[in-house]
């Protein structure tokens, strides 16, 4: 084998080994949308032992992070990255860490989930809540789609679904208030919602930093701290 | 010059170059410190004007992540470190995003505190969170200091405290929704007041994050996610 056959074969194999590790971030952000899902409909549908279930599998998130964060150390040392590739085992460092967390938040909705489960709440009190999840659903899905894709257009898109999640949280957040108001016997249940609410809102900022990462490995520009035009802007190049 | 006075040269130049790193890191921490406690000073003493500027200074902190993120990400490019050096280019990573979030979170508090500045709650509804709010100033001061002297123990001692903050948070939890059913009138005040309580929770949890990274450099192992047990016996080695 010639010395450039062999630059090549090493080429293949990091690019081999680069492409291992984004899968399993997918894998990753499959499992954490999962928990996401379960937590919500365990919240709706009152079922505390689905609700548990989600709290037990947090375990795996952790194990995942740990896993390709160790992965990605090793291909920092042993590869010693440039430009793209570099910026590449950055954005997967960051994106699981926001997974992560993302998990950690859907594990909290779970333990509330449990929590309300036998105190019965009319529905009502549920439909913004469900509104407001399934708007996040939706953003955690397309920043997976645009980690997979590295679509800056999804990336940009999260920015201006972040603002609209926003504005139901704000919602949830009047109405829970107003009932509180209305009848203090309710307060700790409200509680539990506005808590409910609050993750889902931080799970929209998630998102929405995992898209900025995209932007980041395809443009080479560190978009946090930017207005929406700006981010536009940068990642349209 | 020999070319072994060259690597020399070079070594010396690259550790000066982490060193600087490092020093912007406590800076940047610094930075944060002051705008947490300007922030809770605003609140207890209902000066609005004291918390806008708190508000206004939180993009300093955002320039000096995007800054140091940058040369860190030059390090890793041009210096390929490897070992220590590169567990401390990563432990600097992670560290300055969650200096970045416990910056976000005083902002937090200090929109908080703008917030209630004309509605005048009594002084007794702040004792408790002016409690919680100097552990948690202890904490973020700690963490600093064990990533400064790189000193485990003090890592392991954050974990502990931040069980005990958990705790003063949980207290502060029940005294306010107590507060709540008594007197509803005051439930939009008593929500900013657990709204900052939260915020507080959290910060202690970022400093806790950052003394497992002085774990992870010192000993080279990830201690996310295990017990205080295990972590104590790892980063004892």
């Amino acid at each position: 084998m010639k010395s450039q056959d062999l630059g090549l074969h090493t080429h293949h194999q990091f690019d081999a080994e680069l492409e291992e590790v984004r899968a399993k971030v997918l894998q990753m952000g499959g499992l954490v949308e999962r928990q996401l899902k379960d937590a919500l409909e365990a919240l709706v549908n009152c079922d505390a032992a689905a609700a548990e279930q989600v709290v037990l599998n947090d375990y795996q998130v952790n194990a995942m992070e740990v896993d390709i964060d160790e992965e990605c150390t090793q291909i920092l040392a042993l590869r010693q990255p440039t430009a793209k590739d570099l910026r590449l085992v950055q954005a997967i460092t960051k994106a699981i860490a926001d997974l992560e967390r993302i998990g950690d938040e859907a594990e909290r909705i779970a333990r509330f989930a449990m929590n309300l489960a036998d105190k019965c709440l009319s529905p009502d009190q549920y439909v913004e809540l469900e509104h407001l999840g399934k708007h996040v659903r939706e953003m955690l899905h397309d920043s997976l789609d645009a980690f997979a894709r590295m679509d800056v257009n999804v990336a940009i898109h999260l920015g201006r679904e972040d603002k609209s999640v926003d504005k139901e949280y704000e919602s949830v957040l009047r109405q829970t208030v107003t009932f509180m108001m209305e009848d203090p016997r309710y307060i700790p249940q409200c509680l539990d919602i506005l808590w409910c609410a609050r993750a889902l809102e931080r799970i929209g900022d998630r998102s929405c930093n995992i898209g900025e990462y995209v932007i980041y490995f395809v443009r080479g520009k560190n978009v946090r701290h930017t207005t929406l035009e700006e981010m536009e802007r940068e990642a349209r190049g």
